[in-house]
């Protein structure tokens, strides 16, 4: 089992903030969603090779979002999809979508993922 | 090791939305967070059976919070007591009880969930 | 594998509250995050004893934060450095650091912890 911090998303070297959806819209968000699993690969690929997850149980996005705000489940499904594109069956995972009003650096999204991968 | 993906409060097909203490009290966000470890639990008879939930180690539950509410373990309660009043002690849990400004639709509360489960 | 409740600051049997940074500064809330940290560890040697800690894999912080706010990062480094400091390598952890409009009883930090024990 591992567990992998919280992914914020980068482009590049710049951060990308700003809260869902007055001033960053919904799509704009789900792309850095999927920034943030890209994160999230990239860890597990320098911790112990993509080859070597067999799944990924679980992950948790929370979405900087303003109040009222109910479509976190949108915006996440940027990571989750490109997690099942890039490890296919290993990449579904049980998902929460969360909002909170205030993320590091206040990032549009931040994600938390538990991976099981194969140690032999 | 099973990971359930968060769960909302249904009453059959309708979701049930509202900030607490606000629009919702904290009587009724009880009664919708056990209504959320209701559907934890026919998402582990789906998956396992709920014959073989050995355990329930981490229950993770987020209330859709007005700015300075802090009785989110109260709400929480109804879920932590209606695990323990199905499953005994396999449904004991360590418990965050954590508040948000903003959840999937606008739900009173998102309720995630660990089980450890036999597996032969 | 142990999970550790939700723990909060505490100074004695005081409660220690107040949003970051309005009310709270990001100095005092990570001294706060470091007594929550000081409360995991009282968890698990109440458990299982803190020499049969192997690792604490994943370590979530949660602090009470007024909107725009985004230092969470400065804030649960308080705790992280304590684990670090108290259990050497076993302390490090794979974090992840959010904020959040509303915390049990107003609470300035909340921490979730996982760790890995030996048990025979």
């Amino acid at each position: 089992m591992v567990y992998v911090a919280g992914q914020l998303p980068r482009d590049g070297d710049k951060l990308l903030t700003g809260r869902c959806p007055d001033e960053v819209s919904v799509e704009e968000a789900a792309r850095r969603a999927r920034l943030c699993a890209l994160n999230v690969l990239a860890q597990l690929e320098a911790a112990v090779g993509l080859d070597n997850v067999l799944q990924i149980p679980q992950l948790t996005g929370f979405v900087l979002s303003a109040d009222g705000f109910g479509d976190q489940p949108k915006v996440v499904n940027g990571a989750s999809e490109f997690l099942v594109d890039v490890l296919g069956d290993a990449g579904r995972h049980a998902r929460a979508a969360l909002g909170t009003n205030a993320l590091p650096f206040s990032a549009t999204v931040e994600i938390v993922a538990v991976a099981v991968v194969r140690t032999s």
